[in-house]
């Protein structure tokens, strides 16, 4: 008997998922799961034909908005992973979508409202033990744009509270002996709030930097990369890798073209990045990803410190460990991430505190049919 | 401002779309394609991030129910297929989704009930100018399942009157002088209800025939495919080619593999299409295609016919020009179809009717935010 779950069909970001609220659905466990993996309808050929989701991780999405098990926030974001092949992972996080849980969490009255008219909404993302603040704008803030997304949506500013994370979980800015397929590289694994992140220059890594990302996912052998990653998560002492541990390859600023029209010249960004969505390049940028990577930018040693540096960038890299922005040109456009970093008392490199721009909207509001 | 417009979600054989009532739009026009468009979100990416739709045509779908604006029906079906670049085509018609768009109709109340505790919905495709009835079953009715879908649900009787409509628009069953880039081949022009089909041998159209979609979409030049398939419509006095319009690879029916896993016996089958679908290979089957190869297949002469008996099928082909059933092996699965055809007082070879089993169901109920 078909069974109705009240639910909103929302993109926050570049990210297409369904957002639920704890009390309309089952206990976490097996039952929730499977709503979940109902209402989305993965499929091995990815249309999601019999369900509202799509064929790539990024709508395949769930979050789970729920009152806050820690004293402090608003709410609880528990985000879910959903695998073509029907599995959920409840250990990662995304950035982006966080911007839709906040968007549900707020209009439930969970957000606090400032003086200036804004609205804050401090997220505990207990998969992958974050926690983060979404700032909703007064109601007479101007439209923005994102690159990836049409038209234009209220600013939407998610803050990543990174507690003095250590951001080299192996210690050293560059791995030693890692290897893709037979291709020796240069790599820097970094971590932000317990999802690592690969860094690698893209021409070492199969790519020239500045391709589509249909192209890129051509060119690529994804068992190569997929054994690269297994590599680096048993490096930081992670017995399964979670979805959301990825391969960035990286290249210096240059003029390129977008393959949906326009073009970026060099002096707007810092540096080109390309990243891994399960056997397929992300058709924008990963904001976990994007995270890492303005991180990772203020590190010297790093592969991204380098090719900021290198690129003549102004961002995090070229002015050391403040708060700048890092200009991050992705296969649709220009994302903007800032970061600040600094060291801690043994002379670690930890992040205090990362963040960036997104917009969301609901979709569609009602009951997903299960 | 953002407007909420009450619509169901839904999927309808192996496509997914909207269905919408008239009274909930604006009148057919400008507005309506404005807010259809916008529910759906296509983009130069193809995953319709900022709408509830997908990324191929089988996922850029929309219906409109209406009360019957001919007598004799419960509805109108205006269907809309929507294309990655936002462009709206309602001359053609769908007929997995009209599935979905009678689930709708029925719900309204627009169904005759029959005394076996089935219900039929006749409805008018105006679009195609088709006439069509879906009989959905007795709630005991067993579930049945299609190829292509996940699990089971209600089988749909989808039946379309046909009305003895020529079924060769050029007068021939093989065209002469046709080519796929360099490549000449030979080929049918099939007509159903105004929606020309044309069919190739799958080895003369650059395939060997049994491939799954993404193997078969990398192996084709889709400049050569749009090209031929305008050489078409010209010859059938088209202007603009319909978006409904497809080329069908068929090839002798043969034991073979389906990527999804699984294997299909050639005694378990007819013979093997693949169906073009914007610039991709489908990823199982379009009804529109189905019905005009069980046509097909029952005339001397075409590709489909001469396949058929060269394979040994037991489908129309071989049985001459009853009402049999053609089994269809794609992508995916088997689809079956049956068709009724014959000739005129002139000697033509015309279409009654030609049906085959769907399922359909609701995704998700409420209200798109547009």
């Amino acid at each position: 008997m078909a069974r109705l779950v009240r639910a909103a069909l929302m993109r926050g970001g570049t990210s297409k998922g369904v957002v639920f609220r704890a009390a309309d659905l089952p206990p976490a466990g097996a039952a929730r799961d499977a709503v979940i993996v109902a209402a989305l309808g993965p499929d091995s050929t990815g249309l999601a034909i019999d369900g509202v989701g799509g064929g790539v991780t990024s709508t395949l999405k769930a979050a789970v908005v729920a009152p806050p098990s820690k004293p402090g926030f608003a709410a609880d974001y528990h985000f879910a992973q959903v695998s073509r092949g029907g599995g959920i992972d409840w250990r990662s996080s995304c950035a982006n979508f966080a911007s839709a849980a906040a968007l549900v969490a707020a209009d439930d009255g969970m957000a606090l409202r400032e003086a200036d008219g804004s609205a804050v909404v401090r997220l505990w993302a207990s998969g992958a033990g974050e926690a983060l603040s979404v700032t909703l704008p007064a109601t007479d803030a101007p439209p923005v744009a994102i690159a990836g997304v049409r038209g234009e949506a209220p600013p939407l500013r998610v803050e990543f509270e990174l507690g003095g994370h250590a951001l080299l979980p192996t210690g050293r800015p560059e791995e030693e002996g890692l290897r893709l397929g037979d291709r020796p590289l240069r790599a820097t694994i970094v971590d932000v709030a317990g999802n690592p992140q690969v860094l690698v220059r893209a021409v070492e890594g199969g790519l020239r930097g500045d391709e589509a990302a249909e192209e890129a996912t051509a060119a690529l052998v994804w068992e190569a990369v997929d054994a690269l990653l297994d590599e680096a998560a048993g490096r930081v002492g992670l017995k399964a890798r979670p979805s959301g541990m990825r391969l960035l390859w990286l290249s210096a600023r240059r003029d390129h073209c977008l393959a949906g029209g326009g073009a970026v010249a060099a002096a707007e960004c810092d540096l080109l990045s390309r990243v891994s969505a399960g056997s397929r390049v992300h058709h924008a940028h990963t904001g976990t990803g994007a995270l890492a990577l303005a991180c990772a930018a203020a590190v010297p040693g790093t592969v991204a410190h380098e090719l900021v540096r290198g690129g003549g960038g102004g961002g995090c890299g070229g002015g050391g460990e403040a708060g700048a922005e890092l200009r991050i040109a992705h296969p649709q456009g220009v994302m903007r991430v800032h970061a600040s970093v600094g060291r801690d008392a043994d002379g670690r490199h930890v992040a205090h505190s990362a963040g960036m721009v997104r917009t969301a909207r609901y979709l569609m509001v009602g009951e997903v049919v299960v």
